[in-house]
Parts: C-alpha cells; structure tokens; sequence
C-alpha cells in the first residue's frame, strides 16, 4: 500500500540485488525507517528483535532469509545451519516453519551452484503468494462493504470497526482483515475506520492507524472500551478482524478483546466478520476454548507503555504503582456462534464446519 | 482505609484546626503527598485541577470550601460568593450542586457571627454521612461475597473483577464498588481483585491498584481487553462496579468499557453488579440509552499517556503517528437487563423499576 503516496511493501529485494529491504517496525509510528539486511544473521536479527511481525511477513523474511545464506554458503551444511538458525527466531511462528519448509524441501536437490538462484526465486514466490491470497480476500470481503454501503443513506460513510494489526504490515502487502478496506477505499466507496488502539501492545495505535494514515483511508483511533457504546449507537456498520488461528469448526483465536467486541457486535446486531486466510485454519482442532492454549505474556507490556516523548524522543512510561503485579494474557478465542463469517481467499463462508468444509472440501 | 497500614481518608480538617488537608491525587500512584487547603480558592483549584476526584469527595470537598470561605468573611456577600466560586469549577457535578446548596440552606439563616462554625459542622456531616452510606453498600454486598467464597473450594481466592475506581479515592473512605470488598477483605475471606486498567485516564491501573496495594488486598492489573478472557475460563467470580448515573428503571451509565464487561459477564452466567448509592440514582430517568447524553472528552487522554519515566520523573507519551485522530466517549450505558443487581445503601435489589421501588417506595 501506500507511504507517502508511493506504493511500498513491507518487504523487498533492494534495486541492486545485493540485499533485503524491510520496515523496521520497531520504530513505528514515530519514524518510518528502511533496514538493510545483507546476511542470514541480519535476516534472523529482523525477525526474533521483530522488526518485522505478524505470520505471513516473518514467513516472508525468513524465505529471503534463506537467500542471504545460501549467497555465501550454499553446500549443504550451510543449508541446514540457514534453516536452525532461522527457524529458532520465534518458535511458536506456523508460517515460519512452513516457509523454511518449503525451501529446504525445494533446495535439497538443486544443485549446490544453483541453490542461492532458486533460493532468491522460491523467497520471490512466497511473496507473491501472500499478496495474492490478501487480495483474494479483500475482492471476497468488498461486497460485504456494499453491502453495508447500500444500507446507508447516499454519500454517508460506512464505519468499520478493526481491532490489532491484521493490516499490510502484517504481510506482504494489503494484509488480511485491512484487505477488504484498502479494496473499498481504492473502489471509491466513502469507508471510514474505528480502530482500536488494542492494549497491552498497542499495535491498532501504532500501525493500524500509521498504515490507514499512509495510504489515506480515514480513521479515528478509540480506546478498547469505546467499541460496545459506538456500536449501541450506530455507529458501526460492520467489524472485520484478523485470526491468529481457526479452528475447523470456525472459533477464532486473535488478539485479546476480540471476543469483547464480538459479544457487542452480537448484542447490536452489527454484522462480525473475521479475515480468515486458509494457513489460518487448524484443521485438528474443533473447540477453540478447550484445545487452544493462550500465551501469557510478560506483565511488563501491560505496566508500561512507549511513546514519543515531548522532547521527541521514544521512550517508555511505568502507569503502576510500585508494587502492583500486572498479569497479560495474549490471546483470547470468540466462539463461533458469535462470528458472522469467515472472509477466506475462497470466498465467504458460515463460521462453522459445514461452512468451511462448503469452500475447502479437500481437507 | 489504610495507607502504609495507617488509617487515611481523602479529605480531613487539619489537626491544629486551621486548615483541610487532601491526598492530591493528580499524584498518585507515583507519589503520595498531602496539600493543605486554607482559602476558598485553595478548594475551588483543587477541584477544578482534579487534585480531588469523585463525585463524594467533590462535593465534600466544596462543603470544607465553604467554611474556608466563611472563616475569613461569613457575611451574605461572603457566603454568595463561596457559592458561586466553588459552583463554577465542575460544572456539571451533580454532588456539588448538592453539597453547595445543602450548606448555603443551612447557613443563610445563621448569625453572621457563627456561620463559620456552622459551616464546618456541616462539612463534617457531609463527610460523616458519605462513610456511613458507604459503610451500608459494604454490608449490603458482603453476603455476595461470601455466597461467591461458598461455591469456591475452601480457601480459594475469590475473584473479584471491577472497572475504573468507584473506591475511597473517590468518596471521603471506603468508597462504593470497593466497599464490599474491603468488607470482604477486613471479614478474612481471601479475596483478589482484577484491576481493569481502564483506559484512557487509566483509574484502574493508577488508583483503584494503589488503593488495593496500600490495604493490601491481593490485585492483579490487566488490561480492559483481557476480563472476557478470564471469565470465558472461569477466573472471574463476580463483577463489582460504580456508576455515575442509574435510571429508576436500574441502566447504568458508568465509566466507557463497563458495557463490554456486561456483556461477558452475562455470556458467562458471572454475576455483574453495580454498587448504586441512592444519590447516582436519577429518578426522572427511564431509558439510558436514549436519555444520558455522553460526554466526549479530549483526544488527548486517548493520544496521550502519563506515568513514570525511567529516570523516576512523570512525564506523558504520544502513542499514536502524527496526523491520526482520535475520538473519546467517556462513558457507556449497560442496559438493566445485564445487570444481575445493584447494591444500594439500603441493601440490593433487582435492576428494574419494582427493584428500586421495593427499596425506595417514597421515590
């Protein structure tokens, strides 16, 4: 999407192909700076540091990441050590392992004077693929966005409600739960966004509103707790968020509060869909509430918050008292009684699983 | 209640009898300190700059600023001018309003001579009937408590889930969805309560948890996305909340996010009750949602976050990119209907019409 009125993705080979570009994340949204990754151990760096974030982009950077290794030592050895040491950067990523998968299983029998070529190829699909899938997405979800256009009065605009980044910087580009958006928006459609700021991380703050500022989609940020009495009054026409994981019997596993905003959404009848891309799904898991274990983070995101500072400088603030144990459970599962539909690259379906076994009937 | 295990409330006269002292809370949680009122416009700034907060310990407060007033010049001039200064400084107070016109009653028809006398005797009942009604909302929601600790193995923590601070800070001691659980806690039972945060002016996290820690009653602070998540899992017993203003048909409209909190307390059969002295009650109110007008706020408490630096300072944050707006409502209306009861001075009853009239037939 767009910064500065420039389209630009979150990652890219660099123009004299002897690098990787990247956002640094990290430094967002008070500074939008370009890293420079020329070695495996940059490539590792950027993703365990994360400086870049969210499955899709960290399965991105470690397939290039596989390029910048193989550049200096494509035998063997140097393939295996690429893959541990990439692989170790977060551990719990799905989209990591699937990537690094995928190259080891594509590079084994490519010939060593060739590997770091089909490396560069196969780190050039993965990206591709992303970008593709999300704007499957976002032509699935347009409709949902009439939809909700054709219930307004002419001109009027429609109010989207998004909670965390499930956005381009996410990915590639075009993200999953922004990808109907950015598609209304570019359609003409006059689409206006809530986005929750989504402590304890703040990523809706940070980089949901940095990335619906650059591309110029208007937005207002709100606190977590104002969803529920906007929807009371309104003031939502639908809610679209991403998923960490679903379950094959569409329960969704995002970003803590989510269930908060689909129990409002319920309660209003405001329609609550969530941007489910197939890597998405769990195929195993039926019950979401029993079979998904949440992570509980460290109590320091929740007791301290970084900001710009008066003097422009980023710096952190502690808001407890000295004393106060703080606790931060990531993740929470919205039931899928409460999921209007999953937004899928195949299309919309019913949060259920006659409802995805209706688009992915292979699995 | 106590701080570093001395009893403390929000407001007192000085021991040598020539001023009031208050915590200013414009400090906490990050410094205690107490400021000496000895003038009229000593109490009208302490209002207006929120050294002093709540609705209780607002009208108190304006109550001291009267004999304040009255000590240096108790003529009818003196006295309409106490009014019409200390009136002035949160306008739409209702508390205020009502302590002010309580004393200029009281005192008009009082000798010039012994106004200032009578002036601090009705300060000091004012302030004296605030704990008591206080003290009634804590015995009235004990026998929740303890029918919660019932159903609990023995010696479980209860949990206790409350939003905001509707605690001592905001009335003279004791406060109001916090008095049960002092009760509780000073009863034996083992209690533990969830400390919204409370975002954006962040009470929660700031002053309900110094309340708790300086008692020492066990406190974990989380952030508003995360109470779904602990009562999908059963780690919530009860929710306890203020209110600033009940319709006579038992909605109420309290803090932003308390709504949301209703709504999962009621998706998962956990009791949600709201601590209602008769005062928040508005009689001539029948529809919250309709009839309460919500105030929207300053972008910046949402923009914007204060608390302590790495170097010991209080300094605030800018969380958001340059350019981004921001919207803050700042409170919400939970409909009657998910409200399990509401604790009143007078005991608890059904949040409906018959509800409150059973408790409050003269109304």
């Amino acid at each position: 999407m767009n910064v500065s009125g420039r389209p630009t993705r979150t990652i890219w080979p660099s123009l004299d192909g002897t690098a990787v570009e990247i956002i640094d994340q990290t430094q967002l949204p008070h500074a939008f700076v370009i890293a420079r990754l020329t070695t495996l151990d940059d490539a590792a760096r950027a993703v365990s540091a994360m400086l870049v974030r969210g499955a899709p982009l960290i399965g991105a950077t470690a397939a290039w990441g596989m390029w910048l290794a193989l550049r200096t030592d494509p035998s063997d050895e140097g393939l295996a050590h690429a893959y541990s040491t990439l692989v170790a950067t977060r551990p719990t990523a799905v989209n990591l392992r699937w990537a690094l998968e995928r190259a080891r299983t594509l590079l084994t029998p490519v010939p060593v004077e060739r590997r770091a070529a089909a490396a560069y190829q196969t780190a050039l699909e993965i990206c591709e693929e992303d970008v593709a899938l999300n704007r499957s997405i976002g032509a699935a979800g347009l409709p949902l966005i009439r939809a909700a256009a054709e219930r307004k009065k002419d001109g009027e605009r429609i109010n989207v409600l998004t909670h965390c980044n499930a956005g381009w910087l996410a990915t590639v580009d075009v993200g999953t739960a922004t990808a109907p958006i950015y598609a209304a928006h570019d359609a003409g459609l006059p689409i206006h966004v809530w986005v929750d700021e989504t402590r304890p991380r703040n990523q809706g703050a940070s980089l949901t509103a940095w990335e619906l500022l650059n591309h110029g989609v208007p937005h207002t940020v709100i606190v977590d707790n104002a969803g529920g009495h906007l929807m009371q009054h309104g003031e939502v026409d639908l809610v679209i968020v991403g998923t960490d994981r679903t379950t094959a019997s569409g329960d969704v596993c995002n970003k803590i509060g989510t269930y908060l905003k689909a129990l409002a959404a319920h309660d209003n009848d405001v329609p609550f869909y969530v941007a489910a891309p197939s890597p998405s799904i769990d195929w195993s898991l039926h019950d979401g509430l029993r079979d998904i274990p949440i992570e509980e983070r460290d109590a320091r995101e929740v007791t301290h918050l970084t900001g710009r500072q008066g003097n422009g400088t980023v710096g952190a603030v502690n808001l407890l008292p000295k004393g106060s144990p703080a606790a931060n459970p990531a993740f929470d599962v919205t039931p899928a009684r409460l999921v209007t539909g999953l937004i899928t690259e195949r299309g919309v379906c019913a949060a259920s699983t006659e409802g995805l076994r209706s688009l992915f009937p292979e699995k």
